[in-house]
């Protein structure tokens, strides 16, 4: 029996990301010299796209390129962006998207031009009342699943219910973990601890058909408390860059003098153990849960790695059709809730 | 000219902290042996003070003692636990506070039992809504003090520009920082970024009297963004606790094994620096502003050299009058807005 099934197009911003074309291309490249299963669309200007292609040997490679003229700058307004530029990667992408020329967009440009090209473009699943950012945060046990990590400023109790269901959608049918736990990031373990949001929406998770295991507290989180962490997008954004100020404070201090050499030294070292397992390279970009295709975005400072990690990442998102998995997710909660 | 001033008394929870009187008396000694200007007056079970007393060669030194047959456990209720139990040192110390017997109050107990005893006993200061818990974090630059951090969560935006009046008026007064910079935490360094609490209050930061240096975002804060950064309790509680799970994650990485001796070594140098720069013990506690009073909110594991510093923290503001510095400030601003 030959299977029909054409192999996945992934859309890839090759002008998106704080070094462009020059690191954006190897680094989707190498994932297909790693066996990815798929094909990978380069979106953006030729004339600098085609010189890092030529340099690659990229030859016998699934590649294919979208020319673009234009670009979204890391500042413009995201929306009137999005309107304004429609010959930018992002833009052209998300569209060939909806019409199903390619199967997902992997970007390291603009967060916010990618939220609302993703919403204006791709649209929100049926059920989905907003997107969230899922980002992966690696712990001592293993990884959590932040979600929202910075889309959703204000949200409601509800809006968090439905950013847990799509984290346990991910990470069930993408991690292959069979019953993720979702943990609350709160200020105490206590039901009555938090903010007016915090403690409703640790009522409506108790009472969910999801597997609730309680707040978590900001000290736990890098510890492993759960394997989906529900938070709004205001504290999900300072949570983890308070974490990345963590990293830049430790170079400071390298950088700051007065320190003995065996302590520089043990500075280096740790900053290799670090790496080794605080790395968002390791996850290539985060996931936007909630918009009807596959959207990766991917960290403005994204190295190859990255970038070959991503493409990854979106190949298993296709592969296991995860926005129809969170479509049904959400649209069964949606029927029980009545 | 002779002074008729007497000395500062500082009440000393002594039972209070996960290592009871036997760091936290020792602790509060070595203030008055480093020539802290105060006597320290100590709460406590007598049969467990006095041998930690005679042991500890005080006899030179100013102190007193006042015994208390009860305390507050970590976990119980605080408003309940401050009514319930007024034999305890919390309860006794706050009591002879507000009867001017002591001058300020030091523990390493239940942090809401502190605030709620501040409140219940010492009360607010007339022009303030709420009194916020305002904590140093070290930075590469200095210190930055952030309120709060923990005391509220669910705030106005009203409330956070009062809480920077606080911590302004706070780093004026013991820090000597003329003109101290107010920061908000942020997602985002434009003014129209963030939830609406952020958005509402950078306005009224921005119009105010203060030296608003604008958003601060959370990679920001340990580089040091401002001397004073505003957030609400919730969002604040989170942000400290990452940073200390950032500690308990490298703690826990070379428990984990699987680390080379190199690194394990580089581990434990790199620990002596951060313990130097990044420690809470540098700062004793966390004063609680708003409240009529001198109260010093002490991390529940203190050492002796918290305990040290907290007394010299208390001496400090009740040197320059704190309390009554930001009772004015507060009042002052509400007459002006009128």
């Amino acid at each position: 029996m030959t299977s029909e099934r054409r192999r996945p197009r992934i859309a890839v911003d090759a002008m998106g990301g704080d070094f462009g074309p020059e690191v954006a291309v190897p680094g989707a490249l190498q994932a297909l010299r790693e066996g990815a299963d798929c094909e990978v669309v380069l979106y953006g200007d030729q004339a600098r796209v085609d010189p890092v292609l030529a340099a690659s040997a990229a030859g016998a490679l699934a590649v294919d390129q979208v020319h673009c003229a234009d670009d979204i700058p890391m500042d413009a307004a995201p929306a009137a962006a999005v309107r304004g530029r429609p010959d930018s990667p992002i833009v052209r992408a998300m569209r060939d998207h909806r019409e199903r020329r390619v199967d997902a967009v992997v970007s390291a440009g603009s967060t916010g031009a990618m939220v609302a090209a993703s919403l204006l473009i791709l649209g929100r699943l049926t059920a989905a009342e907003r997107p969230a950012i899922a980002t992966f945060i690696p712990t001592v046990r293993g990884e959590t699943l932040l979600v929202d990590a910075g889309a959703n400023p204000q949200v409601t109790p509800a809006l968090l219910l439905s950013f847990a269901r799509m984290g346990t959608t991910y990470c069930r049918a993408v991690r292959g973990k069979e019953s993720p736990t979702v943990g609350l990031l709160n200020i105490g373990s206590e039901p009555s601890k938090g903010n007016e949001l915090a403690i409703e929406t640790h009522g409506l998770l108790r009472d969910s058909e999801l597997n609730f295991a309680g707040n978590v507290e900001g000290n736990e989180v890098l510890v492993g408390g759960s394997d989906v962490l529900v938070t709004d997008g205001f504290t999900g954004n300072i949570a983890l860059k308070m974490c990345e100020g963590v990293a830049q404070f430790l170079k400071e201090l390298a950088r700051s003098g007065g320190l003995a050499a065996a302590e520089l030294a043990g500075l280096a070292a740790f900053g290799s153990v670090v790496k080794r397992r605080f790395n968002y390279e390791t996850y290539g970009g985060a996931p936007l849960l909630g918009v009807d295709g596959v959207a990766i975005i991917c960290h403005g400072r994204s190295t190859q790695l990255a970038f070959t990690q991503a493409v990854k990442e979106a190949v298993r998102q296709v592969a296991c059709g995860l926005p129809a998995l969170i479509g049904r997710t959400l649209a069964d909660a949606a029927r029980e809730e009545g």
